[in-house]
């Protein structure tokens, strides 16, 4: 039973989304909408957990596969005990990375297929999904290096190649061109004011409270 | 390219599996194979971590959903970096539980279907599987009985009540039943030295040395 609406924000490393999310928080309460913000992997105390293990260490750390794993784990965890009862409730609830990540990181720049993907995002999630996805889109180069400037820990991610970063853009792309109806994508050169303005303005396009 | 042999022994808490292994360990080792011995969850750095995660805390901790996730996370991890390396140099690997543990802890304890076990194992492990499954039965009664004796800890598993266990016993049987090519049951009320001997022949029976 779901009355509150998901909206995920997903993009690469640097492209905006922390400032973003904050930004439509504030502009979500001005409309005195129960706002939830949460992240991923992570959320929930056990899935936390797991996110300590994912993003730290070498690059080498797990493969592709278990990582994939891993994050449906920590997912699993976080929409069971956190985001369902959270919509359930009438909350909107805004989430920093879902399963479009694991779509890109693990399978078009981790190198794992769709198809395979799609079964284990079956088996964790049944056919529980967004209700709309904002996709940040910014060159990785300059996402990395503001990500620098901040002065950062970089994770695990961070440390991976600039072509498994220009993959990974491109994947959000394409996610984006193939669920139209679900994701929006936002130009992360913008201003950040101009970013959080347009998605403002894709939420009331697509998203009316209590419905 | 698999040359050694991968044996699995299954079975509920407290039924001898560990004092099974040495034995067989023993054996194999007079018979001049490499054995590698190792256990589930767990066997690589990475995996013993998650292992931690699924076996420390309370019953509530995670659902049997987000166990199945993690438990295939260490296993594809233990897979991947320790099994079939042992496996393609000839090794012959004995692993305290696999597979089967999941499909009966996660799957008829916990309530998740076959099917959607199934398509998890797939994307996991493909069609890797192990060439002999060793299940010792016994009433999960004797077997708590016998871990609490040890002064051993107590896992999670331990702390669900006795018609998991009883459910998980079954499991085991029907597991057997279901694949009579892959699996023997060595009825755990005998003496060690008796289900190490039905072990052996049951070995010598199945699998031959170089084939």
């Amino acid at each position: 039973m779901k009355h509150g609406k998901f909206i995920t924000l997903e993009g690469g490393e640097g492209a905006g989304k922390t400032t973003l999310i904050q930004g439509l928080t504030h502009a979500l309460a001005d409309r005195d909408i129960d706002v939830v913000v949460t992240r991923e992997p992570g959320g929930t105390p056990g899935a936390e957990l797991l996110r300590d293990l994912l993003l730290n260490g070498e690059v080498e750390r797990w493969s592709s596969r278990t990582e994939a794993l891993l994050m449906y784990a920590a997912r699993v965890d976080h929409v069971e005990r956190r985001i369902k009862p959270a919509l359930s409730r009438g909350a909107w609830v805004l989430c920093d990375r879902f399963a479009d990540s694991t779509r890109a990181y693990q399978g078009v720049a981790g190198g794992l297929e769709p198809a395979e993907l799609a079964d284990l995002q079956r088996f964790a999630l049944g056919d529980f999904s967004a209700d709309m996805t904002l996709i940040v889109d910014l060159d990785p180069e300059i996402g990395l290096k503001r990500t620098l400037q901040r002065g950062e820990k970089i994770t695990r991610f961070e440390k991976f190649d600039t072509s498994y970063h220009r993959r990974l853009r491109q994947a959000f792309l394409d996610i984006a061109s193939e669920d139209p109806e679900r994701c929006v994508v936002l130009d992360g050169t913008q201003s950040q004011a101009d970013v959080l303005a347009a998605a403002i303005a894709a939420v009331d396009a697509r998203l009316t409270v209590g419905t």
